[in-house]
């Protein structure tokens, strides 16, 4: 039973796992990420991957790092990321070098995607569209068995296509980005914004945070509208539209069979899909003369994209 | 050297051309569109390429059939077109029955993506996507030399996407597609918009119409703007601007090396593209981060939905 190591690098936190041929995470440990310096963050990727090396039954086969930001097509370079210093970081022969193994680096998203794909709800799906919704989106392909990552490695970031032309700014630097709409960060600025309108509707998702209108983030949203909020269901709602629109222009270029909806933000699930699947049924292009794409919650959970970079380290 | 026939069903007029290995067009004939009804259009198109077939000077190895509308993935079943009464129809074996001929059956944007390239601006690139603006936004992407087709044999609808929630009604019945901003039907509007909002602007316009507002056509946009007519180039400008905004969506998403402009709008040429790469430049997601894609004009022409079917019949 060959083990791949996966790592996922965030903002704050770099999760590792020991996962076996079947997708089972054997093991999982989790550091935090030492800010921004870049050697301090290898630093920590080779210390946690050591370690759960020692911890492994048997040998491991390789290692899959997955980040957010823009990832070379040959999985050697991180050209860009959003929270991480790394400008065009040959991370996959540094990090390689220093464990003696072979290393994968890809888009985090692209992981998650694969781990729907091999092990979740997108396995037999030979044009899958997997869509992570977290604090923004990410984004993945899986096409005829393999990731597709586009010319130069960057497809897939559905969050930021244009949806809203001159609207909400973006920290990728446009306006009216689809991740501005169906996120975290959504659910949170609106939120935010009906209690600082004064409405009434706004006191029980207040209260929730000592009246601190700051602490009204995404998951507390989403646990609200869990325990039956109304302005909780009403904001997940609506990022659902958002959610469903955004999912109809991508079934109108990709045409997949079923798009995966994963991250922490799927975690209300029927709440947001169903709205989401509405919304998509009302925006496709040609409905009526067409099969319509499934929409289904992933299967995953939070490990999803360390799982999928295992798994491609060990294909690859 | 194995010649093929590509056939182009438009709206108003079926075409065919005899092609040969190098993609060139030996011999073109056509025929008027016969109406709505399906039998007559199948009888056109045995007629038409029965007559290329007697034509030719070697065996015909194939027969490619491209047509606006949803395509079954399989290249046999015309799903729906919206200028034909085409539901659901068995086209291929039909013909193919008919003729003794191997036959194959796409969409029409797809043949013009294919022809571009094999033959034209987008020989060599590993991640094509072909824009095809004629009354609308026909598209089709050639991935690792083939062409990508989707789950349902529906993907490349890029026309569709939503750019302008809640935005101009479009013949698929949504609101804001892409086409309705960045098409000849878009000139043709935006012209008589001008005219009838009684500017001095649009005199120049008006003349070449005789005064007769419902005369402003996409075709006479382009041309006024070809001979230097301001209004007109403002016209094409601003459907340049869109284009590059809907174009930036599709690097997004896809990623793609290159992007070839083809149809009838596209023979305006810079005083399109020019606008389009600088919309583009200004909304391309990571800019200053990323290879941007190029974007360049088709080299294939009117023949090119043609020339890209008789191919892809003959390679199939």
């Amino acid at each position: 039973m060959a083990l791949a190591i996966g790592v996922d690098i965030g903002g704050t936190k770099v999760a590792a796992g020991l996962v076996d041929e079947a997708g089972e995470v054997v093991a999982v440990q989790r550091r935090a990420t030492p800010g921004h310096d870049v050697t301090a963050v290898e630093d920590t990727i080779v210390d946690v991957v050591e370690s759960l090396r020692r911890e492994a039954p048997g040998p491991v086969a390789g290692v899959g790092i997955g980040a957010a930001g823009f990832v070379s097509a040959d999985g050697s370079t991180v050209l860009f990321s959003p929270h991480l210093a790394w400008r065009n970081e040959p991370l996959r022969d540094a990090i390689a070098g220093r464990l003696g193994l072979p290393v994968l680096v890809d888009n985090d998203a692209n992981g998650a995607a694969w781990a729907e794909y091999r092990f979740g709800a997108g396995v037999g799906e030979s044009r899958l569209v997997c869509v992570t919704l977290g604090t923004g989106i990410g984004g993945g392909m899986v096409v005829d068995g393999h990731v597709e990552r586009g010319r130069f490695g960057l497809a897939g970031e559905f969050g930021h296509m244009t949806l809203v032309p001159g609207g909400l700014r973006c920290e990728c630097g446009n306006r009216g980005c689809w991740e501005q709409y169906a996120s975290g960060r959504a659910l949170g600025r609106e939120a935010r914004g009906l209690a600082e309108s004064g409405s009434p509707q706004a006191a029980d998702l207040l209260a929730r945070v000592g009246g601190d209108v700051s602490g009204l983030v995404g998951t507390v949203v989403s646990d609200a509208a869990r325990a039956g909020d109304r302005a909780a269901v009403e904001i997940v709602q609506d990022v659902g539209y958002w959610l469903g629109v955004g999912l109809s222009n991508l079934a109108a270029a990709l045409d997949p069979g079923t798009f995966v909806i994963g991250g922490g933000v799927s975690a209300v699930g029927e709440l947001l899909l169903a709205p989401a699947r509405d919304s998509f049924a009302r925006h496709l292009t040609g409905r009526g003369f067409r099969p319509p794409a499934r929409i289904l919650e992933a299967r995953q959970g939070p490990l999803a994209g360390l799982v999928g970079m295992a798994d491609l380290a060990r294909c690859h």
